[in-house]
């Protein structure tokens, strides 16, 4: 029968040649190479082993394998700010032309004048304002828009790397991993959801339809001539805290096996994880790393790691990455 | 090289067998065997064939290959009643023991003594009370366990059959069909959300994170030791005509490229999946049958077909399904 078809016997010989070659490569292949061989790392590759294995007690099926990650802090940098209330100043200073009126407005008028501290004095309602003015008004194409032309040009302040550069070269290989084990995975962000799908497939391999997180309102309408939605200066959702179990269960539909944060914004979605039935695993990621890359926690405004979320985690059996000693590399150009 | 290994080269000699043999097989198949071979039919394949043809000025990426389906009248049938209704209807005489008071309160009073029509004379309000007492309250996992319940043993009035029987067959090889040629499909529904993700996937093959539908909120809370989401008696979103661009931006961050449904409250949806840039295809089912399925159209309260949809329809090239005519078979076991 093979001799019916010289070409297909000789792509299967090819096949099988590249199959005997590369497979003990691969068996010997370590897919988190960022990561030293301490706790964490050996506690992510020992529950993805037993819950991929067939016949083994802790087998969860590939439709069940969910793991959601943060983003700020988690996937990515979020000091000395959250990347997305640098981009809303930015926003704000190259829409200043068109609003004279800013130059003695509220929270925009010290911002321009480059004070910050005096910007934000006016706490929530002065960040509400800022992020609402510069996130609303516009379709959301054209806000996808604005976010991309964005990036390709913002820097980060420390580093100057662009934006999409200041992700964990350790996380990213561990998105790979579990994708590779048969893992769907999703970003459980207080982030805005529209400003993290241009980016997230590119840079993460995850879809815009695998990312949860805050959002303003939209309204469907006719705009000249075409069928657009339009973003509104009003709270839809806050994807933080309380709010991440109930963004899992709205998106997605079932409870994640694993996941992975940072902050005090993550403690209830490991808790609702860590709740469901079988064996489950909860990580949060530790900043402690001032030479290669920030070092806060319990006292930081941004990225709260508090006490009471350390005892939380020691209480439930909780894996707590320490960049320092855990990950060898922590960004791909290091 | 292939004789180090005998047992490899048996593998793909048997391989090579299989593959020769049932190649042709499989391009002489029909996808879509319930369907005539008129212009639905044909404009489907049509559209899928270049959609999907590398090279193809209309190629359009596996990521971007996003159908959305409505399912109330387009997936599943909805007469007499919306299924979920008369859900809601066998929960309350289900509840009716624990609750000694709905004897002489409003629409249970009524429904009780099995007066439908009474019932319902409250209009909105009633419906929303009957709904609410029904669908909130108890915790997600609770509700999904209730949904599961009834669907094994309720069966649709007419026909005697369970409700998930109550399925197109020409929709299910369509999906599959789109499934094969790499679309992600999505249900877009009035429906609620989590009345529809406990069976979907058995059903349709569409996953929980897949269905998008309307909603209650929800609330995060420590029940008897366990963290639960429990389900409160106010609404949250409602996934009904520009309520659907809205639901499909929220959940899936892009526009479809084929969008299906069956009735006024699909209207925005299909104008939202034309209005994108590149081919598309807006398709709605036309319940003209009264012999095999029911007949109804601009006159039905239920699944209205209006003569403006109508207008719309022939106005924008929408592929109008008749389901007398296009469709061989309606259900699996005709």
């Amino acid at each position: 029968m093979l001799k019916r078809n010289p070409l297909f016997l000789t792509m299967l010989v090819t096949t099988a040649a590249i199959m005997l070659t590369i497979a003990p490569a691969m068996a010997q292949t370590d897919p988190l190479p960022s990561w030293n061989d301490s706790a964490p790392k050996k506690a992510i590759v020992a529950f993805v082993e037993k819950v991929t294995k067939d016949g083994s007690p802790d087998f969860v099926p590939v439709a069940e394998r969910i793991a959601t990650f943060d983003n700020d802090g988690t996937l990515w940098a979020e000091q000395p700010m959250y990347f997305q209330f640098l981009f809303a100043l930015d926003r704000v200073k190259a829409l200043a032309p068109q609003h004279p009126e800013w130059k003695d407005q509220g929270p925009f008028a010290s911002l321009l004048k480059g004070d910050l501290k005096a910007a934000l004095a006016g706490g929530e309602k002065a960040m509400l304002e800022i992020v609402m003015t510069t996130h609303a008004g516009m379709t959301t194409d054209e806000f996808e828009r604005i976010v991309k032309d964005w990036l390709a040009t913002a820097k980060h302040p420390k580093t100057k790397r662009p934006y999409t550069e200041m992700v964990y070269q350790p996380m990213l290989e561990l998105i790979a991993y579990l994708r590779a084990n048969g893992f769907k995975t999703f970003i459980v962000s207080g982030g805005g959801i529209e400003f993290m799908r241009p980016w997230t497939e590119k840079v993460y391999g995850i879809p815009p339809e695998q990312v949860v997180g805050s959002s303003i309102k939209t309204k469907f309408e006719l705009r000249d001539g075409k069928y657009v939605l339009v973003r509104l200066a009003e709270i839809n959702f806050i994807d933080d805290k309380t709010g991440k179990p109930v963004g899992i269960q709205q998106h997605i539909g079932r409870r994640p096996i694993m996941a992975f944060g940072n902050s005090d914004g993550d403690q209830q979605m490991l808790e609702w994880t860590q709740g469901g039935t079988g064996t489950r695993l909860m990580t949060l990621v530790h900043h402690d790393d001032a030479v290669r890359e920030f070092a806060y926690g319990s006292e930081s405004k941004i990225g709260t790691f508090s006490d009471a979320l350390r005892t939380e985690a020691t209480k439930n059996g909780w894996t707590v990455i320490s960049m320092k000693n855990d990950w060898k590399r922590i960004f791909s150009w290091e």
